[in-house]
């Protein structure tokens, strides 16, 4: 039997789970949707997470795996589908809305396998890194290969590592490695890097770094972690191969938003529009997590904002 | 030897211990000052802590002391201290600011037992509940006696509770715990309530909510927990008790940031003004926790604001 939630969340990485948390302890009714069979998201694929506090030096997975087993614990329900997109409820169409009170700013949530009304959503679906596509890549992420210098650098302590890409975020990460490694190389397909000027006078003054102009990466090498890369500079068509302990993939995030186009403001890259208090352009619909806009993508600060929805779907929930 | 630190963190509860983390694993030169000779801040009288993700129904002393070994286990070194003031270094009487080419911008934290210079600070010295001041309170604090119905609402589910206020949290605490709990009794020394309207239209129509007006709490009694509130009726001056299993106090906090004061600019609750990034109206200070400007001064949103900050110190330094 159809029935109608306070809260459905979508995704169940760490802000999906820190949400339901929050919101099983205020006692609403509550439906998480996942479209893996496994909770956790991109945490499960992270081979070690050292800076969520209290937890220390903690694989991904077993990281993943502690967060689903405290929802477990309070009981949250969770339901497997594909969410294909979100829409009002159609008050002439459902008889449960008719029926119901609550009928106005209800939301249904189709999925490939049930449609679900709720008083409030929550778009927790996070955000995936842009892959290079390149041989190793795949096999030696988590081995060498990261996709967040913040999370993963600490690892990489007085050795030597490259950085791949030349926006912002790549000449970040390579002044954030400079500081920690021996030696860092950061790899750009341009002869120019895109990212702000003083970032780059910054970088050019850090002497233990390279920058390698021209230039993509044809494979990441090694067996059980990264011991080289494979190079081709574009204008010259030489290849060489150089040495490296690690490899920071740094050529931009894709929020996983498709589904929630039309329903709510994103910006250019696809992000949803919400600040600290995770309220989207749609009264009842709310964002955590890596796909909203945001400065800082973590774990930590994803469990924080799912606690923060609940906390404005509560409030949200009080003016109705 | 004094030195120069790039970041001297105020405080050492969730907030400080979290920023000391992603400070320590982006390899600032940190260092932590704390009053109190234990780390943990309001956690650490915390009887349980069942929000906190990945660490279900963890006690409250037990995770900062998880917060603070994961701290130790990176190494960040900790002084013990009692900030004053923190005012821009006097580069004219100071040689070691003299001889430092990062002279400008740079902050002296001033404490009872040394003087500590740093490019950056972030504030973290949280806030305190404000206390009823009536026999019990004390004694049966985190035994039946709480400040957040968020945080400690879910152990009273089916039980019979009084919040004590009459502002927007008082009322808000009382829907929350409506919701969980067989009966609610809101204890306010009033004959009317200050919080928003429509919260006490929403309070007013839940059936298990009595209000109890022109009355405040003489005494909180109970043995190993709290049993029942002995009552006084200011307008009549009649006096009663009531069986209650938990009573949540709610009439206000105050944030310590009373050494602050001239440096940031700080709102009429003498919270810091900063939002997300934590960054505060004095460049290079910056504000984490539970004394800044937020909507939900949670433990995890500490720790998330710690890293926050931590990134917002990164980029600043990065500018410089």
């Amino acid at each position: 039997m159809e029935q109608i939630y306070d809260l459905v969340i979508l995704g169940s990485g760490p802000a999906g789970l820190g949400a339901s948390i929050y919101a099983k302890r205020a006692d609403l009714k509550t439906l998480v949707i996942e479209r893996e069979m496994v909770s956790g998201g991109q945490v499960l694929t992270t081979y070690e997470v050292d800076n969520y506090a209290g937890l220390p030096g903690i694989g991904g997975f077993d990281l993943g795996m502690k967060f689903r087993e405290h929802a477990d614990k309070l009981e949250v329900p969770f339901a497997e589908d594909t969410v294909l997109k979100i829409e009002p409820a159609d008050l002439a169409e459902n008889e449960l809305v008719q029926a119901a009170e609550a009928g106005a700013g209800l939301w249904q949530v189709v999925g490939e396998s049930g449609v679900y009304l709720a008083k409030t959503v929550i778009l927790a679906t996070g955000a995936r890194h842009r892959k290079l596509g390149v041989p190793g890549e795949e096999e030696l992420s988590g081995m060498g290969v990261s996709y967040c210098a913040t999370c993963d650098g600490a690892f990489f302590k007085k050795k030597t590592t490259a950085v791949i890409g030349g926006g912002d975020v790549a000449i970040e990460d390579a002044i954030f490695l400079a500081r920690l490694c021996e030696k860092v190389y950061l790899i750009h397909r341009r002869d120019e890097l895109r990212g702000a000027k003083s970032l780059q006078n910054k970088l050019m003054a850090m002497e233990n770094v390279e920058i390698i102009w021209d230039t993509v990466v044809d494979s990441i090498n090694g067996t059980d972690k990264v011991s080289s890369l494979s190079l081709s500079n574009k204008k010259t068509g030489e290849k060489k191969e150089i040495s490296v302990d690690g490899v920071f993939i740094a050529v931009g995030i894709s929020p996983n938003t498709g589904a929630f186009e039309g329903l709510v403001e994103m910006d250019a890259g696809g992000y949803v529009k919400a600040g600290e208090d995770g309220r989207t352009s749609a009264a009842g619909i709310f964002a955590a997590g890596d796909l909203r806009t945001k400065n800082l993508r973590q774990i930590v600060t994803a469990v924080a904002d799912g606690a923060n929805c609940v906390s404005s779907v509560e409030r949200y929930l009080n003016e109705q």
